[in-house]
């Protein structure tokens, strides 16, 4: 299959507007991150790794696919639960070596925790820090 | 600077809505993933890579710095253009390996080719495949 990636948005003069272009997953020993984002929401859903297998068959199917890193296999995601992520448009950045899905996520959730995304949590601050030293002892200078 | 993820939305119960959470580092030989999305738009800007050391100023300092893989460098996003990245939010993954910083995007573009996005480009069909094999050489048939 051949692919084009054609410029977002961009004046469309001729011979600038379609340019072949390639993944580059050298620059990631062969795996390079996915960033997925529901179509309609723009959430984060989650990241992973595709390698060339991946990639060829996300285009082929329409489904998304990675490589697990952890299984060392190609993942088809939604293999067990099916809960796919139904491709809607593909784009990729400017140095060839990220991409972002925007997909239909179906079953409604992308986590294996059960959440919508696996980025539900925010970082928080502890609590107040202190900024400055003590001058006195209240333990000293209160003693009753 | 002591930091606490805090479940995003879940049910607070008492010994569950706050836990100490690292990220690891050691997953991604030292450099993890952040997903850069605009605070506002959710759209989604680039993505870059931290170590240690790029996490702990981005906490610091509130404007995002990178690993720069290219320089081998700590890099402040922003250090020549003056286009800053001021983190309003933080996000964590499931796996603890990946992050999103939301930002206010100074400038208003995040790329260095200028466009708002490092993702301004869109995958498309070159054209339609040819799915058959002629059947006759049309050269030959139609010879005037």
């Amino acid at each position: 299959m051949e692919l084009i990636y054609q410029d977002h948005g961009s004046l469309k003069t001729p011979g600038r507007e379609t340019k072949m272009t390639e993944l580059n997953f050298k620059k990631g020993g062969g795996l390079l991150p996915v960033i997925v984002q529901d179509y309609s929401s723009r959430e984060v859903l989650m990241l992973a790794y595709i390698n060339e297998e991946a990639w060829e068959q996300t285009i082929a199917t329409g489904k998304a696919h990675f490589w697990s890193r952890s299984r060392k296999k190609l993942w088809l995601k939604g293999e067990s639960s099916k809960h796919y992520q139904i491709i809607k448009e593909i784009l990729l950045d400017c140095d060839e070596d990220t991409v972002i899905y925007l997909v239909e996520q179906q079953g409604g959730a992308a986590c294996h925790k059960g959440y919508r995304s696996c980025f539900f949590r925010r970082l928080q601050a502890a609590d107040f820090e202190i900024k400055d030293e003590p001058v006195f002892d209240p333990a000293e200078v209160y003693k009753k």
